[in-house]
């Protein structure tokens, strides 16, 4: 009888377990037809790219986009919509840079930008020979000897040979951040850096570098790939120290600027003070639109909630659209909003999607967490038939990692990576490279993550 | 003893098994490598799309499309390289179509092309009232008293809702494919077609349409999706009767011109006799450069042989690249292909692979046939570090479906299909649309696809 019972028992709790698994899927479609048939989220893009542009903080760019969210936020009736301020760095490009290779009487002029948190160059800009390495370690080799003086020159590729563009970008990035400060540590001058892409064109692409504060700050640019190749290629065929570079750069840091991180949130009907966010960043680098690097996680962050709310699904959890402000260079919207969590002791952040990859086709999400992962490795089947093959282990975001201390579960929103350092910190990233279908699907997935969670609970 | 025996046989064979998977692995780690590192399709796609163009059956582009490919992969050093002859229709568009809707005194001009296989209109085009349809069965509602002397325009749009969007082309494809012959029946004097894009943009995008012999030829054209909107927007606002359109193409049929299929061969060292193929169609429509249409399918089936040469991999069996001439308008290579692999008794063509849906980021690989679609599983966990997720039951392609008849097991090469139909059959279906990473991980995934199923067959 007990036996009997026991089977009764499984009969039924699986077919509820199926019933409520068909609908679930019949939510989650309902979001991923509303963004197809009506979404709005390119359409939002479409304006912070072409009438606003790059969002550099501090910038009157960025300012602008902050009004032109919030504005647009307010008109989808969610429960709350505010402004979170805080203090951001504000750094200038200046004039358009100036590079050219010299070597015997060639000059030939190359494509270069500075890093972010360069300093400029004296006002005529630096004349000197060019030492390549291939990495931090080389420097110390080298030695103060045959450093002082110099330009260096990193010019590790990215490995192509990774499958996910990330990887390949983590392994080089180190020259980049950290490059132009340990080059001084051994009297270098000025740094030139290959720029971290797969891509071999003329674009150089920008990023921040991290001065050593007990370190002399030395000038700091991108080349592109094509020129960093010419570089290396005249190095190579007229021998070390006889390949000079010049490069002109105005930039400077202004003092901080008050900015904004900007939220929209759907209260939960059953557990209010556990809060869900997905969030993009708002600022961008100022050379491009933005348009990948990140007003696409931006637009999607919020069009997940829209979804949500458009389709009047209502949220057992509360849900929140949290907009960061510099990401770029200081990530002091990630730390402000982790800060301000962490003082409200009635709420807690119980998960965080951070979409910064790009609005290429969707492809998985990543969990830092290992016992969520596996709760939501049961929620694989509902994203299947939309191109999310797999929840996996992975990174959360920059943002959202000062949540981390708070026991959050931080998630990455995957999308293809390809074609994401062809575009990543250039002027080529604009809003002709989006397409519109894969930016949707990725509002969708973000959304229903953020349905199943609020409905399921994140362990 | 018995059972001590069974397990040590068990251990054996299960360690020989992952030993067996462990250098399948590397192998298939060193044909991705190779593509990434020094891969050669981009290269060869490059010269197709911009230094020769589209490459429509008949045309002298196609001619030297031939020419150029055959000379390439002659340097490959493969063991045979050859061009198999078939005739081929010659259709050629004429001049530039013009269209234009007429409303009152309006009169608003609208991108229009001839579909492909349609016959021109009169020297000064037709013009004439439109009658907007959403179906093929609607025609015989209207029927004859009303759709006589009119010009039929076709607008079901694609459903934006399914996720592989070759699904949305398929539900609206009979519009173009047999609405022109439907619409004669009931005495229509030409036809509209809305294109067979999710785009909204002002390209239109041409394509086969197939007459029936029985019933009178009349002209056909495909409008751009922003075209066919304000279209029917004049009609809804201004009543059926009301608008009227004006078209004009001097497109015609020409006799017959011999071409060719070119084969590539790398002969197998222990079941020569047994065939496996990968290919793609070197014919495209004229009015782009049939990029992704297929010149990518075409240089990644070569590149997938090129891999293993390079390599120095010995296939078991035979592997063959073959480039289809004509899969656009008629499908006579791949018939003839067909015909000629059938009579020769002493060889059977096991496998083939298609490439015909663009060369965007791997998915999966679709497999008519169950049964080997089951022992393909088998390796997906090979294929999953390389964004290929799913062996799955799908469809082959146009151009090896005559070989269903023999046996031989059908696979489509699946990338993502999000920005497809963007630029399929379009002037935009150009070189500058193709990323040359996502390409070439096509390439190495039909590549370890062959070896796999030279090694370990395909049951």
């Amino acid at each position: 009888m007990i036996k009997y019972l026991n089977t009764l028992f499984l009969i039924a709790t699986s077919f509820a377990a199926g019933a409520q698994q068909s609908s679930r899927a019949s939510q989650i479609k309902q979001i991923y037809d509303e963004v197809l048939l009506r979404g709005q989220c390119y359409q939002t893009l479409d304006y912070l790219c072409n009438s606003i542009g790059g969002r550099l903080s501090g910038s009157p760019q960025a300012e602008q986009a902050v009004n032109y969210m919030f504005a647009t936020i307010k008109n989808y009736g969610f429960d709350t919509v505010f402004l979170q301020p805080v203090m951001v760095p504000h750094w200038v490009r200046g004039a358009k840079e100036k590079a050219a290779i010299v070597q015997g009487k060639q000059r030939i002029e190359v494509p270069i930008c500075a890093l972010g948190g360069s300093v400029a160059t004296p006002k005529n800009g630096i004349e000197a020979e060019v030492i390549e390495v291939k990495s931090i370690a080389e420097l110390k080799t080298l030695g103060t000897e045959k450093l002082s003086g110099k330009i260096v020159f990193f010019n590790r590729p990215m490995d192509p040979t990774f499958f996910h563009t990330g990887t390949a970008y983590g392994g080089a990035g180190d020259q980049r951040g950290i490059g132009p400060a340990e080059a001084a540590r051994y009297g270098a001058i000025g740094v030139v850096v290959r720029s971290l892409t797969l891509a071999y064109d003329d674009n150089p692409h920008t990023g921040m570098t991290r001065y050593n504060d007990s370190l002399p700050k030395i000038p700091a640019c991108a080349i592109s790939t094509k020129g960093a190749e010419t570089l290396s290629n005249l190095i190579k065929n007229n021998g070390t120290g006889k390949v000079r570079m010049y490069f002109k750069q105005q930039c400077e840091t202004l003092p901080d600027v008050l900015s904004y991180n900007v939220v929209a949130e759907i209260r939960g009907s059953e557990r209010p003070d556990e809060i869900i966010i997905a969030g993009g960043h708002l600022d961008s680098w100022d050379n491009g639109q933005g348009a990948h690097d990140d007003g696409a996680g931006c637009v999607q962050s919020i069009e997940a909630l829209r979804l949500i709310k458009v389709l009047g699904l209502k949220p057992k959890r509360t849900l929140r659209a949290v907009l960061f402000m510099n990401e770029e260079n200081g990530v002091k919207g990630g730390n402000e909003y982790a800060r301000v969590a962490a003082l409200d002791k009635s709420t807690k952040h119980i998960a965080a999607i951070e979409s910064d990859a790009g609005g290429f086709t969707p492809r998985a999400f990543g969990v830092e967490d290992s016992m969520a992962m596996v709760h939501f490795k049961s929620w694989e089947e509902l994203f299947k038939p939309y191109g999310i093959e797999q929840i996996r282990k992975g990174w959360g975001g920059t943002d959202i990692s000062p949540l981390r201390p708070q026991g959050t579960v931080l998630i990455g929103y995957v999308p293809d990576s390809q074609r994401y350092f062809d575009y990543h910190h250039t002027e080529i990233d604009t809003f002709d490279k989006i397409n519109k279908r894969e930016l949707e699907l990725g509002a969708a997935a973000i959304s229903a993550l953020m349905w199943l969670m609020s409905e399921e609970g994140v362990h």
